[in-house]
């Protein structure tokens, strides 16, 4: 076998690792040396990419956000809406912990919430994710009541409302307060208030 | 100046050190060598009290679901609220982080709440403790509906529209998304929606 290492891969074996720690334990677990042993490499090599436990804990982060917005792209493909709302609904269905996967993210994403909020940055961060969120779903129910889909609205506090109920019954969900298909009902319910 | 040590106090003064660190840092930063330094005693004295950092943050979890509860009462007793829906109205504001003690306290919930995820015990102790909140908000929406304030709804299923509207909010206030008067005006909102 050749001895040439595909760098990416790595990073990624390592990033893994870190998520697998982080999603079970949470962040307080995830150190250079416990990385380094789950993704089975010397505490040189993780290292070599992460100078440091925070630099770790940033491109973690980073990737939450890819994450979920891979998430929410494969879900639209794979749903095919056929109007704004039902685009709508999709995209806040993905925001739910529904599967081990989903899940995980979201134990990980609590657990760097908390890291958030004391880290300006990382708040920005957060925020920033968040007001691409908002506009993907304001501008969805502003289609939608264009088209006759819903009554008239305010697009920008409907889109406040949905997504600060899809995030609580996220948590909902994760504490088993309530299952997927309860969060989905309760998202249908409150999807179904703005119709005509 | 007697020796005598009033031991409800000393416990009170370590669990206020451990909310302060908590609150600035996080969990992780609890240990109960920084938990000793923090309130100005040697670590034995801590461990007088408290065995292990465990028994440490178990304490702090019980103290946090009554300090949520005692700030309920605090605000209902203050507002004094003239019928079932401004009840609930109250207790929902209540439940976000509006003021610098409820910010702590809600920072400290989201660390533990992550430390839940992996601790069926505790997670069915903020599950007890949703659970409470959920039947106060649902006895309240039924009573406003039979009286005539609200329009006829299901009291069940709006109380968990409201809670994880409420939680969503809070989450928001605490990242900087929005403030305080931008989530209790969210709340008014979806409560108008409920009137007949």
């Amino acid at each position: 076998m050749p001895r040439v290492v595909d760098h990416g891969l790595r990073r990624d074996e390592i990033a893994r690792a870190l998520w697998r720690i982080a999603a079970a334990e949470g962040l307080e677990a995830v150190s250079l040396a416990r990385v380094a042993q789950e993704a089975g490499v010397s505490k040189g090599r993780v290292q070599h990419y992460f100078a440091s436990r925070d630099e770790l804990l940033d491109f973690a982060a980073q990737q939450l956000r890819l994450r979920v917005d891979e998430r929410v792209r494969a879900r639209m493909a794979t749903a095919a809406p056929s109007s704004p709302l039902e685009e709508v609904r999709v995209l806040l269905g993905a925001l739910l912990p529904l599967d081990d996967e989903a899940r995980a993210d979201a134990r990980v994403g609590s657990a760097f919430l908390i890291r958030s909020l004391g880290d300006e940055r990382l708040r920005e961060t957060y925020r920033a994710g968040d007001r691409l969120l908002h506009d993907a779903v304001a501008d969805r129910l502003a289609a939608a009541r264009d088209r006759g889909e819903l009554a008239a609205l305010d697009p920008d506090r409907e889109a406040v409302v949905l997504l600060a109920l899809a995030g609580g019954l996220a948590e909902s969900v994760l504490l088993g307060g309530t299952d997927g298909a309860g969060a989905l009902a309760v998202l249908d319910h409150q999807l179904g208030r703005l119709r005509p």
